[in-house]
């Protein structure tokens, strides 16, 4: 692992557009499900996760869910059921309420707040189906008060007909009823624009390969979706109090997700520095995916070395990275000086599988430098507000002039005159 | 104003993706502000805007800003001042503040709240030039504490050199002082990628044209953006206890922004309904914008027969206009039946006006039937938010097998491990 200035560092960003022949392809995806719907859907099905289905098989039936919990040890139920708990329990934190501020003139003006009425959630097939990823993605819009949440997975598995029976799990105790074996770019269409079978939701969460991400993008606005997940990061702020091993663990539990994930440490310790090489070198050779670990430490990974502590927080900001750890002598000491970070690990035990998997905060994080305008998920994302304006007579007489003045200023008589015709009314206009 | 069954009506909603031609104008105008910074932006400057400018000359002087105050009224500043004051006071009502739970065990998780450091506001200039709309945008992102609000705006005004005076003094009142005389895509790149005269920001919000609409969709995840407006559009509900004639001028105060603006009545009264098509046809008659109002109201305009209150309701969820106007007997009985709705006018005197310029709530508002899932410009916008974890030994030696569970189910094993180093070094395990 490389160690080198802190101030010579910078990361490459890129956002993703995919190629044009890709885009082309999500292109006549989306036009042709939502212009045939169903048949479209399972026409793709067969081309792309060599399932034959018709429409009735679609959704997946409460026999398979079962079915599923046979197949799934307890141990792992019950862990996941505390982690349910926890992530549960942490947002439950987040929920506002509408509020009214009602003023003595009659004046009522607030923000009226409202669960989204139905939200679809993209779950990947084959290794990167992660039942955390569901908890993740489904409580969130179950504690706003989603009414209806539907869940899309490819029909086949590594190439195995069938869904994971662990998402099946995860997603039932996440409270989701409504699933459908459908993935990729026919999936989003389906959820964006509805068929007979898939009515059409406001918003898609959820990871997806490079098709599901442009189909993503295609369709927001028609739908809401959540961002665009680059790859993962983690940057460890350490100094000399920090032990070298866990850095290397946390360092190397990132490195492990693909190569393109950024592991960075940023120390003003010389001596830090050296020995966390040494034991990263040494963690990685019994890892199971050594070869993937190796590669990202290699092209992404860093060890930074800042001249202070100024600089070190500096370098963080300006990285903004998805998972920051502080392994300082004092750590929530540096708290205030953080600025652009997705979620925050403070001290030694707060190694970053805790938030990833458990202890409630949620793990779908700003990547690729986007901490700096963005948030994990969380219930506002399942949220929308309305404004509400109530103005008595006595507070349209009052104000009604100003209002008049700075509409036809603008050119815009109609509205100037949407408010005269009741002035004129109330007499308080000729 | 064709009347029609509420059950008929659908409007067309299409998201605006430009033509391939305007594609490629802006990705080439992008990649050319992000290599040669300051002289691609004066060069487009010239060519679009017909004004020869050096990099010096970019940015409005404190001067031209005095300049601009002895060129507007009085009258008007005092109303702009009264609305900003509003606007602030209303928008001060949505922060929220950092919270942390603290747990006996040790854990703390919280929810760290940081306004966004620098954002960049875009003003078009020529006739949809808004006083209002710079205080909309610029007020709430002040209220959340950015600390830097920077506004770009084209170098002419209608063909003509110079800034619309009532922008500058509109962007003043509303605290910002850093300003640039640059429009279209290439305003959007410099503020997404930075030059050296302007540096780059994390988010920018404001109405544009196609070009500068484009620009934001490519730029979005380099930055964050606002949503992309669509045209404009009124709904309201009404019984017979409404006014014809206020019910006429709220519908052509929209449909007089321009003609794709939807201006749509929903009642279950056909008596209502026949007395607002006259008063529509005569009040048309003697606006300044007749044409445009006309033919909006001709294309985009409807007046629906609702059977019941029931479909009326209905009828306006399944439309999700961008405002909403309750006249009906007991306007406030109805509210909590509005599932869709960007802001919602409530009662006799609160015209749509009275939230355009002057009540506090936001006047940048979800169009094109996206309240179903999004929101009024908000103090939110311009905050994000990091998660914080903080686990005690306790709470790791707990949760750690648990947790070791679940990521060996993902497969990713130095995820297990850097929980499991510290379990060891613990004495837990072996």
């Amino acid at each position: 692992m490389r160690i080198m200035k802190a101030s010579e560092f910078g990361l490459n960003r890129e956002v993703e557009y995919g190629t044009p022949e890709q885009n082309r392809t999500v292109e006549r995806i989306l036009d042709n499900v939502r212009a045939e719907g169903d048949a479209a859907v399972l026409r793709y099905t067969e081309q792309f996760d060599k399932v034959k289905l018709n429409a009735s098989q679609l959704r997946v039936t409460e026999e398979e869910i079962q079915a599923a919990y046979d197949r799934v040890e307890p141990k792992f139920i019950e862990a996941l059921r505390r982690a349910a708990a926890n992530i549960r329990s942490f947002h439950e934190k987040q929920k506002r309420s509408t509020w009214m501020d009602v003023q003595p003139d009659g004046t009522i003006i607030g923000q009226l707040f409202r669960p989204l009425r139905r939200v679809g959630l993209y779950v990947p097939g084959g290794k990167a189906a992660y039942p955390s990823s569901v908890l993740m993605n489904a409580i969130p819009a179950q504690v706003a008060g989603v009414p209806e949440i539907v869940m899309v997975t490819p029909a086949s598995t590594g190439g195995k007909e069938g869904i994971d029976p662990y998402i099946l799990v995860a997603a039932a105790e996440a409270g989701i009823h409504e699933m459908y074996r459908v993935g990729g770019a026919q999936a989003v269409a389906a959820l964006a624009y509805g068929t007979d079978t898939i009515a059409p939701v406001d918003k898609i969460v959820g990871p997806g390969n490079i098709y599901v991400a442009l189909a993503k993008r295609y369709v927001y606005g028609v739908v809401d979706i959540d961002s665009i997940a680059g790859p993962s990061e983690i940057l460890v702020l350490a100094d000399d109090s920090a032990d070298p091993a866990y850095i290397a663990a946390d360092l190397l539990s990132q490195a492990e997700h693909d190569e393109m994930a950024s592991s960075i440490l940023v120390t003003t310790s010389k001596t830090l520095a050296a020995a966390v090489q040494t034991e990263v070198a040494r963690q990685l050779e019994t890892l199971p995916r050594k070869a993937i670990a190796e590669q990202s430490i290699r092209e992404r990974g860093a060890i930074l070395l800042a001249d202070n502590e100024a600089e070190a927080v500096a370098t963080s900001n300006r990285l903004a990275p998805e998972h920051l750890e502080l392994l300082v002598y004092e750590p929530f000491g540096w708290l205030g000086r953080i600025e652009n970070a997705g979620a925050i690990f403070v001290g030694p035990y707060s190694t970053e599988p805790v938030g990833d998997y458990f202890a409630g905060p949620n793990h779908i994080l700003p990547t690729n430098g986007t901490a700096r305008f963005s948030s994990p998920l969380n219930v506002d994302d399942f949220v929308k507000k309305s404004s509400v304006i109530h103005y008595s007579k006595e507070a349209l007489l009052r104000d009604g002039e100003d209002i008049m003045t700075l509409a036809k200023h603008e050119g815009l008589e109609a509205h100037a005159r949407a408010v005269e015709i009741r002035l004129v009314k109330e007499g308080k206009r000729p």
